[in-house]
Protein backbone atom coordinates (compact mmCIF):
# COMPACT_ATOMS: atom_id res chain seq x y z
CA UNK A 1 0.00 0.00 0.00
CA UNK A 2 1.42 3.68 -1.13
CA UNK A 3 1.68 5.65 2.08
CA UNK A 4 -0.63 8.39 2.55
CA UNK A 5 -1.11 12.13 1.07
CA UNK A 6 -0.59 15.04 3.20
CA UNK A 7 -2.72 17.91 2.36
CA UNK A 8 -2.08 21.06 4.18
CA UNK A 9 -5.48 23.29 3.43
CA UNK A 10 -4.54 26.66 3.09
CA UNK A 11 -7.54 28.02 1.96
CA UNK A 12 -9.14 29.82 5.02
CA UNK A 13 -5.74 31.80 4.82
CA UNK A 14 -4.26 31.80 1.42
CA UNK A 15 -7.39 31.84 -0.07
CA UNK A 16 -8.89 34.69 1.80
CA UNK A 17 -6.70 37.09 2.46
CA UNK A 18 -6.64 38.60 -0.94
CA UNK A 19 -10.07 39.04 -0.89
CA UNK A 20 -11.88 42.33 -0.10
CA UNK A 21 -15.59 41.45 0.41
CA UNK A 22 -15.23 41.02 3.68
CA UNK A 23 -16.28 37.60 5.38
CA UNK A 24 -17.86 37.45 9.00
CA UNK A 25 -15.66 35.08 11.42
CA UNK A 26 -19.04 32.72 11.95
CA UNK A 27 -18.66 31.87 8.44
CA UNK A 28 -14.61 31.48 8.66
CA UNK A 29 -15.69 28.98 10.97
CA UNK A 30 -18.08 27.10 8.95
CA UNK A 31 -16.06 26.54 6.22
CA UNK A 32 -13.27 25.17 8.88
CA UNK A 33 -15.71 23.17 10.31
CA UNK A 34 -16.75 21.77 6.94
CA UNK A 35 -13.31 21.17 6.18
CA UNK A 36 -13.11 19.44 8.93
CA UNK A 37 -15.89 17.32 8.59
CA UNK A 38 -14.83 16.53 5.26
CA UNK A 39 -11.29 14.85 6.76
CA UNK A 40 -8.88 17.47 6.58
CA UNK A 41 -6.44 17.49 9.28
CA UNK A 42 -3.98 20.04 8.34
CA UNK A 43 -5.37 23.51 7.83
CA UNK A 44 -3.82 27.14 7.77
CA UNK A 45 -6.58 28.83 9.51
CA UNK A 46 -5.32 32.54 9.63
CA UNK A 47 -2.59 34.93 9.88
CA UNK A 48 -1.37 37.47 12.93
CA UNK A 49 -0.21 39.89 10.07
CA UNK A 50 -1.61 43.51 10.78
CA UNK A 51 -5.32 44.36 10.12
CA UNK A 52 -4.32 47.12 8.03
CA UNK A 53 -2.14 45.43 5.76
CA UNK A 54 -4.60 42.32 5.72
CA UNK A 55 -8.01 43.32 6.68
CA UNK A 56 -9.92 39.99 5.59
CA UNK A 57 -7.91 38.56 8.50
CA UNK A 58 -8.32 40.87 11.26
CA UNK A 59 -10.27 38.43 13.15
CA UNK A 60 -7.41 35.89 13.83
CA UNK A 61 -7.66 35.91 17.53
CA UNK A 62 -11.40 35.86 17.77
CA UNK A 63 -10.99 33.09 15.19
CA UNK A 64 -8.43 31.02 16.91
CA UNK A 65 -10.28 30.99 20.09
CA UNK A 66 -13.54 29.22 18.32
CA UNK A 67 -11.58 26.67 16.12
CA UNK A 68 -13.20 23.32 16.42
CA UNK A 69 -10.58 20.65 17.87
CA UNK A 70 -9.22 17.67 15.86
CA UNK A 71 -7.14 19.27 13.10
CA UNK A 72 -3.65 20.81 13.88
CA UNK A 73 -3.91 24.83 13.03
CA UNK A 74 -1.20 27.18 11.56
CA UNK A 75 -1.08 30.48 11.31
CA UNK A 76 1.00 33.25 9.12
CA UNK A 77 3.21 35.31 11.92
CA UNK A 78 4.83 38.16 10.14
CA UNK A 79 6.89 39.18 13.23
CA UNK A 80 7.30 39.49 16.96
CA UNK A 81 4.18 41.26 17.51
CA UNK A 82 2.23 38.89 15.21
CA UNK A 83 3.73 35.99 17.51
CA UNK A 84 2.76 37.76 20.58
CA UNK A 85 -0.96 37.50 19.21
CA UNK A 86 -0.84 33.86 18.80
CA UNK A 87 1.10 33.10 21.55
CA UNK A 88 -2.22 34.22 23.35
CA UNK A 89 -4.44 31.31 21.51
CA UNK A 90 -3.97 27.85 21.39
CA UNK A 91 -2.66 27.38 17.50
CA UNK A 92 0.95 25.79 17.90
CA UNK A 93 2.34 25.96 14.62
CA UNK A 94 3.50 28.98 12.85
CA UNK A 95 4.01 29.98 9.01
CA UNK A 96 7.03 32.47 8.34
CA UNK A 97 7.09 33.71 5.20
CA UNK A 98 10.04 34.83 2.87
CA UNK A 99 10.85 34.40 -0.76
CA UNK A 100 13.48 33.20 -3.69
CA UNK A 101 13.53 36.73 -4.94
CA UNK A 102 14.59 40.08 -3.19
CA UNK A 103 11.88 42.04 -5.80
CA UNK A 104 9.39 39.83 -4.58
CA UNK A 105 9.63 40.06 -0.60
CA UNK A 106 10.86 43.65 -1.18
CA UNK A 107 7.27 44.56 -2.45
CA UNK A 108 5.24 41.77 -0.05
CA UNK A 109 7.08 42.44 3.18
CA UNK A 110 9.61 45.60 2.61
CA UNK A 111 12.32 43.36 3.34
CA UNK A 112 15.24 41.84 1.73
CA UNK A 113 15.43 37.95 1.89
CA UNK A 114 18.19 38.36 4.37
CA UNK A 115 16.17 40.68 6.17
CA UNK A 116 13.35 38.64 6.52
CA UNK A 117 15.08 35.82 7.95
CA UNK A 118 16.81 38.60 10.25
CA UNK A 119 13.63 39.52 11.42
CA UNK A 120 12.54 35.69 11.76
CA UNK A 121 15.65 35.09 13.95
CA UNK A 122 13.50 36.23 17.27
CA UNK A 123 10.23 35.26 16.08
CA UNK A 124 11.47 31.46 16.26
CA UNK A 125 13.63 32.02 19.48
CA UNK A 126 10.51 33.36 21.02
CA UNK A 127 7.81 31.06 20.14
CA UNK A 128 10.55 27.82 20.73
CA UNK A 129 10.54 29.05 24.28
CA UNK A 130 7.08 29.31 24.64
CA UNK A 131 5.85 26.42 22.85
CA UNK A 132 8.81 23.89 22.51
CA UNK A 133 6.60 21.42 21.10
CA UNK A 134 5.40 24.00 18.48
CA UNK A 135 5.99 23.60 14.91
CA UNK A 136 7.35 25.70 12.26
CA UNK A 137 7.00 25.81 8.89
CA UNK A 138 8.72 28.56 6.69
CA UNK A 139 7.24 29.82 3.54
CA UNK A 140 9.53 30.24 0.27
CA UNK A 141 7.55 31.83 -2.61
CA UNK A 142 8.49 32.24 -5.97
CA UNK A 143 10.31 29.24 -6.18
CA UNK A 144 10.76 29.09 -9.83
CA UNK A 145 9.42 32.77 -11.55
CA UNK A 146 8.93 35.54 -9.43
CA UNK A 147 6.27 38.38 -11.38
CA UNK A 148 9.06 41.79 -10.76
CA UNK A 149 12.74 39.58 -11.35
CA UNK A 150 11.68 37.07 -14.03
CA UNK A 151 13.18 33.77 -13.55
CA UNK A 152 14.44 32.35 -10.55
CA UNK A 153 17.66 29.98 -10.24
CA UNK A 154 16.94 26.78 -8.55
CA UNK A 155 20.26 27.12 -6.56
CA UNK A 156 18.65 30.24 -5.17
CA UNK A 157 16.01 28.38 -3.91
CA UNK A 158 18.19 25.75 -2.45
CA UNK A 159 20.05 28.79 -0.74
CA UNK A 160 17.40 30.08 0.89
CA UNK A 161 15.85 26.89 2.01
CA UNK A 162 19.03 25.90 3.60
CA UNK A 163 18.61 29.04 5.42
CA UNK A 164 15.30 28.67 6.44
CA UNK A 165 16.38 24.91 8.34
CA UNK A 166 19.12 26.61 9.75
CA UNK A 167 17.19 28.72 11.43
CA UNK A 168 15.40 25.89 12.68
CA UNK A 169 11.79 26.04 10.56
CA UNK A 170 10.73 22.09 10.93
CA UNK A 171 9.65 21.92 7.16
CA UNK A 172 9.50 24.28 3.95
CA UNK A 173 6.43 25.12 1.78
CA UNK A 174 8.09 25.61 -1.90
CA UNK A 175 5.60 27.99 -3.38
CA UNK A 176 4.88 28.30 -7.38
CA UNK A 177 3.17 31.63 -6.54
CA UNK A 178 2.37 32.68 -10.09
CA UNK A 179 1.75 29.65 -11.72
CA UNK A 180 3.51 29.43 -14.67
CA UNK A 181 5.97 26.62 -14.26
CA UNK A 182 5.71 23.32 -16.00
CA UNK A 183 7.12 19.64 -14.87
CA UNK A 184 10.59 19.64 -16.40
CA UNK A 185 11.03 23.00 -13.93
CA UNK A 186 9.97 21.02 -10.85
CA UNK A 187 12.21 18.49 -11.80
CA UNK A 188 15.00 20.62 -12.09
CA UNK A 189 14.01 21.92 -9.04
CA UNK A 190 13.85 18.72 -7.38
CA UNK A 191 17.68 17.63 -8.86
CA UNK A 192 18.84 20.56 -6.67
CA UNK A 193 16.96 19.78 -3.59
CA UNK A 194 18.77 16.92 -2.41
CA UNK A 195 20.25 17.82 0.82
CA UNK A 196 17.01 17.77 2.93
CA UNK A 197 14.74 14.64 3.30
CA UNK A 198 11.60 14.42 1.33
CA UNK A 199 9.56 14.54 4.86
CA UNK A 200 10.34 18.25 5.20
CA UNK A 201 9.40 19.57 2.22
CA UNK A 202 5.67 21.04 1.10
CA UNK A 203 5.02 21.81 -2.37
CA UNK A 204 2.72 24.68 -2.91
CA UNK A 205 1.33 24.90 -6.89
CA UNK A 206 -0.90 27.41 -8.06
CA UNK A 207 -2.68 26.62 -10.80
CA UNK A 208 -3.29 29.96 -12.88
CA UNK A 209 -2.40 28.35 -16.22
CA UNK A 210 -3.92 24.31 -15.41
CA UNK A 211 -0.59 23.01 -14.29
CA UNK A 212 -0.81 22.54 -10.78
CA UNK A 213 -1.83 19.06 -11.26
CA UNK A 214 0.81 18.10 -13.73
CA UNK A 215 3.40 19.84 -11.55
CA UNK A 216 1.93 17.53 -8.42
CA UNK A 217 2.35 14.45 -10.64
CA UNK A 218 6.18 14.97 -10.65
CA UNK A 219 6.57 15.82 -7.05
CA UNK A 220 4.77 12.51 -6.24
CA UNK A 221 6.31 10.62 -8.93
CA UNK A 222 9.30 11.72 -6.93
CA UNK A 223 8.30 10.89 -3.55
CA UNK A 224 7.40 14.17 -2.27
CA UNK A 225 4.05 13.26 -0.31
CA UNK A 226 3.00 16.69 1.12
CA UNK A 227 1.06 19.66 -0.95
CA UNK A 228 -0.64 22.68 0.29
CA UNK A 229 -4.11 22.78 -1.44
CA UNK A 230 -7.37 25.49 -1.05
CA UNK A 231 -10.37 24.31 -1.34
CA UNK A 232 -12.52 25.14 -4.21
CA UNK A 233 -9.15 26.68 -5.47
CA UNK A 234 -9.58 29.85 -3.51
CA UNK A 235 -7.12 32.41 -3.23
CA UNK A 236 -7.42 35.05 -6.71
CA UNK A 237 -3.11 35.82 -7.72
CA UNK A 238 -3.35 39.43 -7.19
CA UNK A 239 -0.58 39.66 -9.49
CA UNK A 240 -3.52 38.21 -12.12
CA UNK A 241 -6.45 39.66 -11.39
CA UNK A 242 -9.78 37.26 -12.58
CA UNK A 243 -7.20 34.57 -12.60
CA UNK A 244 -7.49 31.30 -10.87
CA UNK A 245 -5.01 30.88 -7.77
CA UNK A 246 -3.98 28.06 -5.75
CA UNK A 247 -4.61 24.47 -6.56
CA UNK A 248 -7.74 23.12 -5.92
CA UNK A 249 -7.53 21.10 -2.91
CA UNK A 250 -10.58 18.76 -4.95
CA UNK A 251 -8.23 18.38 -8.03
CA UNK A 252 -5.17 16.78 -5.82
CA UNK A 253 -7.45 14.77 -3.86
CA UNK A 254 -9.07 13.13 -6.61
CA UNK A 255 -5.76 13.36 -8.18
CA UNK A 256 -4.20 11.30 -5.15
CA UNK A 257 -6.85 8.83 -4.63
CA UNK A 258 -7.17 7.73 -8.48
CA UNK A 259 -3.40 6.96 -7.96
CA UNK A 260 -4.11 5.04 -5.41
CA UNK A 261 -2.95 7.29 -2.79
CA UNK A 262 -4.80 8.07 0.07
CA UNK A 263 -5.62 11.52 1.80
CA UNK A 264 -8.08 10.92 3.91
CA UNK A 265 -10.53 13.33 2.83
CA UNK A 266 -14.36 12.56 1.64
CA UNK A 267 -14.31 14.64 -2.13
CA UNK A 268 -18.14 15.35 -2.36
CA UNK A 269 -17.90 17.14 1.57
CA UNK A 270 -14.91 19.06 0.75
CA UNK A 271 -16.83 19.92 -3.00
CA UNK A 272 -19.36 21.64 -0.94
CA UNK A 273 -17.36 23.33 2.03
CA UNK A 274 -16.06 26.23 0.08
CA UNK A 275 -19.65 27.23 -1.62
CA UNK A 276 -20.53 28.86 0.87
CA UNK A 277 -17.44 30.58 0.65
CA UNK A 278 -17.83 31.32 -3.04
CA UNK A 279 -21.14 32.70 -3.02
CA UNK A 280 -20.58 35.27 0.03
CA UNK A 281 -17.46 36.23 -2.33
CA UNK A 282 -19.74 36.47 -5.44
CA UNK A 283 -17.53 33.55 -7.56
CA UNK A 284 -18.95 30.46 -9.43
CA UNK A 285 -16.91 27.56 -8.30
CA UNK A 286 -14.71 26.78 -11.16
CA UNK A 287 -12.16 23.86 -9.32
CA UNK A 288 -12.63 21.06 -12.07
CA UNK A 289 -13.23 18.11 -9.21
CA UNK A 290 -15.00 20.25 -7.28
CA UNK A 291 -17.98 20.65 -10.21
CA UNK A 292 -17.36 17.41 -11.03
CA UNK A 293 -18.10 15.83 -7.57
CA UNK A 294 -20.89 18.27 -6.94
CA UNK A 295 -22.53 17.25 -10.79
CA UNK A 296 -22.27 13.53 -9.96
CA UNK A 297 -24.40 14.20 -7.15
CA UNK A 298 -27.35 15.90 -9.20
CA UNK B 1 14.43 23.06 -31.79
CA UNK B 2 11.64 20.58 -30.82
CA UNK B 3 9.12 19.51 -33.51
CA UNK B 4 5.94 21.95 -33.38
CA UNK B 5 2.68 20.22 -32.00
CA UNK B 6 -0.49 19.46 -34.38
CA UNK B 7 -3.76 20.98 -32.40
CA UNK B 8 -6.79 19.79 -33.44
CA UNK B 9 -8.97 22.56 -32.49
CA UNK B 10 -12.50 20.70 -31.92
CA UNK B 11 -14.70 23.53 -30.08
CA UNK B 12 -16.98 24.57 -33.33
CA UNK B 13 -17.88 20.31 -33.37
CA UNK B 14 -17.35 18.89 -29.92
CA UNK B 15 -17.65 22.15 -28.15
CA UNK B 16 -20.86 22.83 -29.24
CA UNK B 17 -22.75 19.91 -29.52
CA UNK B 18 -24.40 19.65 -26.68
CA UNK B 19 -25.15 22.75 -25.99
CA UNK B 20 -28.98 23.64 -26.11
CA UNK B 21 -28.73 27.21 -26.63
CA UNK B 22 -29.32 27.44 -30.54
CA UNK B 23 -25.82 29.28 -31.90
CA UNK B 24 -26.17 31.43 -35.31
CA UNK B 25 -24.69 30.30 -38.55
CA UNK B 26 -22.92 33.83 -38.04
CA UNK B 27 -21.69 33.39 -34.65
CA UNK B 28 -20.38 29.91 -35.45
CA UNK B 29 -18.61 31.63 -38.33
CA UNK B 30 -17.06 34.69 -36.21
CA UNK B 31 -15.94 31.89 -33.71
CA UNK B 32 -13.96 29.88 -36.24
CA UNK B 33 -12.26 33.15 -38.07
CA UNK B 34 -11.36 33.50 -34.66
CA UNK B 35 -9.70 30.55 -34.19
CA UNK B 36 -8.00 30.85 -38.17
CA UNK B 37 -6.51 34.39 -36.74
CA UNK B 38 -5.44 33.07 -33.80
CA UNK B 39 -3.17 30.87 -35.85
CA UNK B 40 -5.34 27.77 -35.57
CA UNK B 41 -4.68 25.32 -38.69
CA UNK B 42 -6.60 22.36 -38.27
CA UNK B 43 -10.28 22.70 -37.44
CA UNK B 44 -12.93 20.20 -36.71
CA UNK B 45 -15.97 22.68 -38.23
CA UNK B 46 -19.20 20.88 -37.74
CA UNK B 47 -21.19 17.57 -37.73
CA UNK B 48 -23.33 16.12 -40.58
CA UNK B 49 -25.15 13.87 -38.17
CA UNK B 50 -29.26 14.19 -38.50
CA UNK B 51 -30.31 17.42 -36.95
CA UNK B 52 -33.01 15.47 -34.89
CA UNK B 53 -29.85 13.96 -32.90
CA UNK B 54 -27.61 17.19 -32.87
CA UNK B 55 -29.99 20.13 -33.70
CA UNK B 56 -27.30 22.72 -33.00
CA UNK B 57 -25.17 21.44 -35.65
CA UNK B 58 -28.01 21.24 -38.24
CA UNK B 59 -26.61 24.06 -40.13
CA UNK B 60 -23.32 22.28 -40.73
CA UNK B 61 -24.46 22.48 -44.71
CA UNK B 62 -24.32 26.21 -44.74
CA UNK B 63 -21.56 26.87 -42.30
CA UNK B 64 -19.52 24.29 -44.35
CA UNK B 65 -20.06 26.75 -47.77
CA UNK B 66 -18.87 30.35 -45.55
CA UNK B 67 -15.82 28.48 -44.04
CA UNK B 68 -13.01 30.81 -44.31
CA UNK B 69 -10.08 29.34 -46.51
CA UNK B 70 -6.47 28.60 -45.29
CA UNK B 71 -6.80 26.07 -42.56
CA UNK B 72 -7.60 21.88 -42.44
CA UNK B 73 -11.05 21.41 -41.75
CA UNK B 74 -12.71 18.46 -40.85
CA UNK B 75 -16.15 17.19 -40.03
CA UNK B 76 -18.09 14.71 -38.14
CA UNK B 77 -19.72 12.01 -40.52
CA UNK B 78 -22.13 9.12 -39.11
CA UNK B 79 -23.31 7.48 -42.02
CA UNK B 80 -23.42 7.09 -45.63
CA UNK B 81 -26.56 9.99 -45.54
CA UNK B 82 -24.10 12.39 -43.69
CA UNK B 83 -21.41 11.69 -46.37
CA UNK B 84 -24.00 12.45 -48.94
CA UNK B 85 -24.05 15.95 -47.49
CA UNK B 86 -20.11 16.50 -46.53
CA UNK B 87 -19.27 15.58 -50.76
CA UNK B 88 -21.66 18.27 -51.11
CA UNK B 89 -18.88 20.84 -49.51
CA UNK B 90 -15.54 21.45 -50.09
CA UNK B 91 -14.37 19.75 -46.26
CA UNK B 92 -11.94 16.90 -47.41
CA UNK B 93 -11.41 15.71 -43.65
CA UNK B 94 -14.09 12.97 -42.10
CA UNK B 95 -14.19 11.80 -39.01
CA UNK B 96 -16.08 8.33 -37.75
CA UNK B 97 -16.65 7.94 -34.38
CA UNK B 98 -16.89 4.78 -32.26
CA UNK B 99 -15.40 3.89 -28.80
CA UNK B 100 -13.49 1.07 -27.13
CA UNK B 101 -17.08 -0.07 -25.44
CA UNK B 102 -19.78 -1.95 -26.61
CA UNK B 103 -21.87 -0.15 -23.93
CA UNK B 104 -20.71 3.51 -24.92
CA UNK B 105 -21.39 3.17 -28.78
CA UNK B 106 -25.13 1.36 -28.29
CA UNK B 107 -26.03 4.53 -26.22
CA UNK B 108 -24.74 7.01 -28.31
CA UNK B 109 -24.95 5.38 -32.01
CA UNK B 110 -26.95 2.56 -31.26
CA UNK B 111 -24.56 -0.14 -32.65
CA UNK B 112 -22.19 -2.32 -31.44
CA UNK B 113 -18.53 -1.18 -32.01
CA UNK B 114 -18.21 -4.19 -34.66
CA UNK B 115 -21.47 -2.34 -35.91
CA UNK B 116 -20.33 0.91 -36.17
CA UNK B 117 -16.61 -0.14 -37.58
CA UNK B 118 -18.66 -2.03 -40.58
CA UNK B 119 -20.98 0.71 -40.98
CA UNK B 120 -17.77 2.67 -41.73
CA UNK B 121 -16.73 0.72 -44.42
CA UNK B 122 -19.20 2.23 -47.33
CA UNK B 123 -18.43 5.69 -45.73
CA UNK B 124 -14.51 5.25 -46.46
CA UNK B 125 -14.95 3.90 -49.70
CA UNK B 126 -17.31 6.19 -51.25
CA UNK B 127 -15.02 8.85 -49.61
CA UNK B 128 -11.62 7.61 -51.12
CA UNK B 129 -13.79 7.79 -54.46
CA UNK B 130 -14.64 10.74 -54.71
CA UNK B 131 -12.09 12.60 -52.74
CA UNK B 132 -8.87 10.88 -53.59
CA UNK B 133 -7.03 13.43 -51.51
CA UNK B 134 -8.94 13.16 -48.35
CA UNK B 135 -8.07 12.55 -44.81
CA UNK B 136 -10.54 9.57 -42.41
CA UNK B 137 -9.91 10.27 -38.97
CA UNK B 138 -10.89 7.65 -36.63
CA UNK B 139 -12.10 8.66 -32.93
CA UNK B 140 -12.00 6.13 -30.14
CA UNK B 141 -14.22 7.47 -27.21
CA UNK B 142 -13.78 5.75 -23.66
CA UNK B 143 -10.37 4.46 -23.88
CA UNK B 144 -9.77 4.29 -20.56
CA UNK B 145 -13.43 4.13 -18.79
CA UNK B 146 -16.76 4.01 -19.64
CA UNK B 147 -19.34 5.63 -18.15
CA UNK B 148 -21.37 2.67 -18.25
CA UNK B 149 -18.71 -0.25 -18.71
CA UNK B 150 -16.39 0.53 -16.12
CA UNK B 151 -12.25 0.27 -16.68
CA UNK B 152 -11.78 -0.83 -20.14
CA UNK B 153 -8.87 -2.73 -20.95
CA UNK B 154 -5.83 -1.34 -22.62
CA UNK B 155 -5.99 -3.99 -25.17
CA UNK B 156 -9.87 -3.62 -25.86
CA UNK B 157 -8.30 -0.10 -27.44
CA UNK B 158 -6.03 -1.35 -29.48
CA UNK B 159 -7.89 -3.76 -31.25
CA UNK B 160 -10.15 -0.91 -31.58
CA UNK B 161 -7.29 1.39 -32.88
CA UNK B 162 -6.04 -1.60 -35.44
CA UNK B 163 -9.48 -1.95 -37.08
CA UNK B 164 -9.98 1.55 -37.59
CA UNK B 165 -6.55 1.68 -39.46
CA UNK B 166 -7.33 -1.12 -41.40
CA UNK B 167 -10.27 0.71 -42.15
CA UNK B 168 -8.26 2.74 -43.80
CA UNK B 169 -8.60 5.61 -41.76
CA UNK B 170 -5.28 8.12 -41.59
CA UNK B 171 -5.31 8.65 -38.05
CA UNK B 172 -6.93 7.58 -35.03
CA UNK B 173 -8.10 10.13 -32.05
CA UNK B 174 -8.06 8.15 -28.75
CA UNK B 175 -10.36 9.56 -26.53
CA UNK B 176 -10.57 9.92 -22.88
CA UNK B 177 -13.81 10.96 -22.64
CA UNK B 178 -15.10 11.28 -19.08
CA UNK B 179 -11.93 13.05 -17.90
CA UNK B 180 -11.39 10.29 -15.45
CA UNK B 181 -7.63 9.41 -15.70
CA UNK B 182 -4.37 10.02 -14.73
CA UNK B 183 -0.92 9.81 -15.98
CA UNK B 184 0.29 6.29 -15.14
CA UNK B 185 -3.17 5.02 -16.81
CA UNK B 186 -2.32 7.04 -19.80
CA UNK B 187 1.25 5.55 -19.75
CA UNK B 188 0.05 1.97 -19.47
CA UNK B 189 -2.27 2.87 -22.47
CA UNK B 190 0.73 4.03 -24.33
CA UNK B 191 2.75 1.07 -24.08
CA UNK B 192 0.46 -0.94 -25.43
CA UNK B 193 0.14 1.07 -28.62
CA UNK B 194 3.15 0.42 -30.26
CA UNK B 195 2.38 -0.92 -33.77
CA UNK B 196 1.63 2.58 -34.76
CA UNK B 197 3.64 5.40 -35.84
CA UNK B 198 3.07 8.19 -33.29
CA UNK B 199 2.00 10.66 -35.75
CA UNK B 200 -1.01 8.51 -36.68
CA UNK B 201 -2.32 9.08 -32.98
CA UNK B 202 -3.97 11.71 -31.28
CA UNK B 203 -4.67 12.25 -28.04
CA UNK B 204 -8.51 13.36 -26.88
CA UNK B 205 -7.93 14.82 -23.39
CA UNK B 206 -10.86 15.77 -20.98
CA UNK B 207 -10.29 18.11 -18.27
CA UNK B 208 -13.32 17.04 -16.04
CA UNK B 209 -11.19 16.66 -12.87
CA UNK B 210 -8.05 18.54 -13.71
CA UNK B 211 -6.26 15.89 -15.44
CA UNK B 212 -5.62 17.05 -18.92
CA UNK B 213 -2.67 19.07 -18.60
CA UNK B 214 -1.16 16.23 -16.57
CA UNK B 215 -1.79 13.88 -19.56
CA UNK B 216 -1.03 15.63 -21.82
CA UNK B 217 2.60 15.94 -20.60
CA UNK B 218 3.14 12.22 -20.10
CA UNK B 219 2.03 11.91 -24.01
CA UNK B 220 4.45 14.40 -24.89
CA UNK B 221 6.97 13.25 -22.85
CA UNK B 222 6.51 9.53 -24.76
CA UNK B 223 6.88 11.27 -28.29
CA UNK B 224 3.44 12.37 -29.20
CA UNK B 225 2.85 15.52 -31.18
CA UNK B 226 -1.21 15.69 -31.75
CA UNK B 227 -3.56 16.85 -29.32
CA UNK B 228 -7.36 17.68 -29.60
CA UNK B 229 -8.47 20.72 -27.87
CA UNK B 230 -11.32 22.72 -27.27
CA UNK B 231 -11.02 26.50 -27.42
CA UNK B 232 -12.43 28.26 -23.86
CA UNK B 233 -12.70 24.36 -22.50
CA UNK B 234 -16.07 24.29 -24.79
CA UNK B 235 -17.90 21.03 -24.62
CA UNK B 236 -20.12 20.30 -21.45
CA UNK B 237 -19.54 16.28 -20.56
CA UNK B 238 -23.06 15.46 -21.21
CA UNK B 239 -22.35 12.63 -18.82
CA UNK B 240 -21.72 15.32 -15.56
CA UNK B 241 -23.49 17.92 -15.80
CA UNK B 242 -21.98 21.19 -15.14
CA UNK B 243 -18.47 19.38 -15.02
CA UNK B 244 -16.11 20.74 -17.32
CA UNK B 245 -15.42 18.94 -21.16
CA UNK B 246 -12.92 19.53 -23.42
CA UNK B 247 -8.92 20.30 -22.58
CA UNK B 248 -9.02 24.07 -22.92
CA UNK B 249 -7.05 24.97 -26.27
CA UNK B 250 -5.51 27.50 -24.33
CA UNK B 251 -3.78 25.18 -21.44
CA UNK B 252 -2.26 23.02 -24.35
CA UNK B 253 -0.91 26.32 -25.92
CA UNK B 254 0.39 27.87 -22.67
CA UNK B 255 2.31 24.08 -21.49
CA UNK B 256 3.22 23.48 -24.77
CA UNK B 257 5.12 27.08 -25.62
CA UNK B 258 6.32 26.71 -21.86
CA UNK B 259 8.09 23.55 -22.54
CA UNK B 260 10.11 25.04 -25.66
CA UNK B 261 7.33 23.30 -28.01
CA UNK B 262 5.77 25.75 -31.13
CA UNK B 263 2.17 25.96 -31.66
CA UNK B 264 1.89 28.51 -34.27
CA UNK B 265 -1.30 30.58 -32.02
CA UNK B 266 -1.39 33.74 -30.52
CA UNK B 267 -2.90 32.65 -26.83
CA UNK B 268 -4.25 36.55 -26.40
CA UNK B 269 -6.15 35.79 -29.95
CA UNK B 270 -7.25 32.32 -28.59
CA UNK B 271 -8.14 33.53 -25.50
CA UNK B 272 -10.90 36.20 -26.94
CA UNK B 273 -12.25 33.39 -29.49
CA UNK B 274 -14.47 31.68 -26.89
CA UNK B 275 -15.69 34.27 -25.53
CA UNK B 276 -18.34 35.92 -27.63
CA UNK B 277 -20.05 32.11 -27.96
CA UNK B 278 -19.35 31.80 -23.95
CA UNK B 279 -21.51 34.88 -23.52
CA UNK B 280 -24.25 33.31 -25.43
CA UNK B 281 -24.25 29.87 -23.79
CA UNK B 282 -24.32 31.65 -20.64
CA UNK B 283 -21.35 30.00 -19.31
CA UNK B 284 -18.41 32.51 -17.71
CA UNK B 285 -15.03 31.02 -19.29
CA UNK B 286 -13.27 28.98 -16.85
CA UNK B 287 -10.20 27.87 -18.57
CA UNK B 288 -7.21 28.41 -16.69
CA UNK B 289 -5.06 29.96 -19.46
CA UNK B 290 -7.26 32.01 -21.32
CA UNK B 291 -8.54 33.25 -17.66
CA UNK B 292 -4.21 33.95 -17.18
CA UNK B 293 -4.02 35.45 -20.74
CA UNK B 294 -7.12 38.09 -20.46
CA UNK B 295 -6.20 38.82 -16.96
CA UNK B 296 -2.60 39.80 -18.30
CA UNK B 297 -3.71 42.26 -20.51
CA UNK B 298 -5.43 44.39 -18.23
Amino acid sequence: MKPALRIIEVGPRDGLQNERTPLPTGDKLRFINHLVSAGLREIEATSFVSPKWVPQLADADELAALLPHGPQYSALVPNERGLARLLATSIDRIALFTAASDDFTKRNINMTIAESLEAFKPVVEQFRAERPNGFIRGYVSTVVQCPYAGMIPTQRVSEVTEALFALGVNEVSLGETIGVAVPEEIEALIDELTNWPKEKIVWHFHDTRGTAIANAAVAMEAGYMAFDASAGGLGGCPYAKGAGGNMATEDLVYFAERNGISTGVNLMELAKASLPVLAQLGKPPTAKSQLAALAEEH
